[in-house]
């Protein structure tokens, strides 16, 4: 399938305030180096604004929500209609990924790309359903090349309306029962992870579950050995939510905006989007490592570091939300510490 | 020396509504488990203010200021008036936990248990100043037994007037040129660690610079091998500040209050408060892995994992107010979020 045509204007970061930016942080009234993390994501941050002085306005998180043919594998501990119910949940407020996003002062909306349900009109539920969820990629292809362009096209259209609303910063979360073993299949070939360690127990699978799991994305590896690139592995084997979130963080990078990558199967539409263009690396941050077994292998294969590691293997975004603040803290204490100068305090001894 | 009569009246956290606490957050909308290090957070909320509806109200945080008479054997980068003219930064507001304290709404107040320096009367400064910095630890003892009660009892008091407030929860940092080396001497006679885990770089001492506080910690334990009971300890090796936690940490358990425990000077404060009375421990929240080095052992010597561990090392209670918001969303979880029958959503295959 055909890349769309504004990848290609997806630039990197530039350099040209690098000097800047490090020297406005060195000078702040604190040992070099002492805020550690926090230091590298302002400096990113301002960085990919081209500021010294870069602000985050209108966090907006997109949980994208699709269903996965594979369901039927048995690889999942939960049945399919958990997908269509938790979204009624995330409309009625009552999700965890609500509670963090209302408590961090982000904008919640949900996105049905391929979801298994008919909702009716709701406000914040985006009704862009492409099909209704995807085919057993065990057995043929999860979506025609057409699908998966159209799910590409609902996320880069949820990343234009929030930026159309004024956000400079995208978060992305997904609902998807049986999407880790999407997730897992894309990871494998993308990186050329072997199965066994991309594949984990989701939302809680047993050994005789797991095993199981392992066996499915094996036979789809193998069913679709002959696609490598990046969007044609993303139809033989993705999700339709998953290839909206390749489509939206993306586009966020078209936008030039800093996004906040979930745990596992954000990664994995993370993995499909640097596969087609790298330079998106320079807008992501990453949010958590998930407890999730595949996430630590696939986060080591990137070479990325997360700012939190709590154990935590919900997706929704949570993990996104919750790293929030610290990015916020970032931004703040790049505007608003003084330096040793301002300040009148003695700098290190020389 | 004598430990203050309340000390004895702390209770271990009561473990009555244990379980009701584990059902309600086992029936949330998640898989069992999937929020990780947030769900045992909330356990311990609502198990020390004994309701399954905690609510964290007001917090503040103190930061205890004080200067440390071993600076004079060159153990730090900067020089001692960093001590004094931080505080002045801390009441303009230009320091990195001013911006994080307003950043999450958390009231901050600083406090001049033992600066080397006269202040004036200031707003959100608290003059308790027990002498101007503790002796030279390597000659003598850091303070007289009389010093010591006396810090105690300036952080005892800090935590009675937040409670006299409204706060139910209190959060502590520190600033005192020199007192990461005071807080090693402290973990190493009190947890019997090596001098060689627990003496690091402070705010950024060079290698020559590392191995002269090496020899500073060990002779400091040399010539105070006699002391082992732990306010014994804490008066010969510690700090103003130090204490001044000491009593603050100690005395928000006897409120039953949670507080934050800040990184490695804060921690060597709650070592010595837990070799006073164990159970303080049931009210402690560890907020994140500091990059000095000693912080790592004391933590693993503890058997505690902190929230964040970001790289930072800072001190003043930055890594408390970042960890913050983690505590009020792990509180909203349990609050807000909608069990599986209140959404409808089905449970687990059986």
């Amino acid at each position: 399938m055909i890349t769309p045509d504004w990848v290609a204007e997806i630039r990197p970061v530039s350099a040209e305030l690098d000097d800047a930016l490090r020297s406005k942080i060195d000078l702040k009234t604190k040992p070099v180096g002492a805020l550690g993390r926090l230091e590298s994501l302002a400096f990113q941050v301002g960085r990919i604004q081209q500021t010294t002085e870069p602000e985050l306005r209108h966090p907006h998180l997109w949980v994208f929500a699709g269903d996965h043919g594979v369901v039927g594998q048995g690889v999942s501990a939960y049945p399919q209609e958990v997908t269509w119910q938790m979204v009624l949940n995330f409309l009625s407020g009552g999700a965890a990924i609500n509670v963090f996003a209302r408590h961090n002062g982000i904008r919640l909306q949900v996105v049905d790309v391929g979801v298994c349900h008919t909702f009716e009109a709701r406000p914040d539920l985006v009704r862009a359903k492409v099909q209704p969820g995807t085919g057993d990629f065990t057995k043929g292809v999860a979506m025609s090349p057409d699908a998966c362009e159209a799910a590409l096209s609902v996320g880069a259209h949820c990343t234009d309306e929030a930026v159309g609303e004024g956000s400079n910063a995208l978060l992305f979360g997904e609902m998807g029962i049986g999407n880790t073993t999407s997730a897992a299949a894309l990871s494998a070939r993308l990186l050329s992870l072997p199965v066994g360690k991309v594949v984990g127990r989701g939302t809680g699978l047993d050994e005789a579950g797991l095993a199981r799991k392992r066996d499915v994305v094996e036979r789809a590896l193998a069913l679709h050995a002959q696609a490598n690139r990046p969007l044609d592995v993303l139809a033989a084997l993705g999700g339709l939510e998953i290839a909206a979130m390749v489509g939206a963080m993306l586009r966020a990078a078209w936008h030039q905006c800093v996004f906040v990558v979930d745990g596992f199967i954000a990664t994995a539409a993370f993995v499909v989007a640097q596969a087609l263009t790298p330079s998106v690396r320079d807008y992501a941050v990453f949010a958590h490592q998930s407890d999730e077994q595949g996430h630590q292998a696939v986060l080591a294969a990137l070479d990325v570091q997360p700012l939190l590691s709590l154990g935590m293997r919900l997706g929704e975004g949570t993990g996104a939300a919750l790293a929030w603040p610290l990015m916020t803290a970032a931004v703040a204490f790049l505007n608003e510490m003084a330096s040793f100068d301002q300040a009148g305090v003695s700098n290190k001894h020389e």
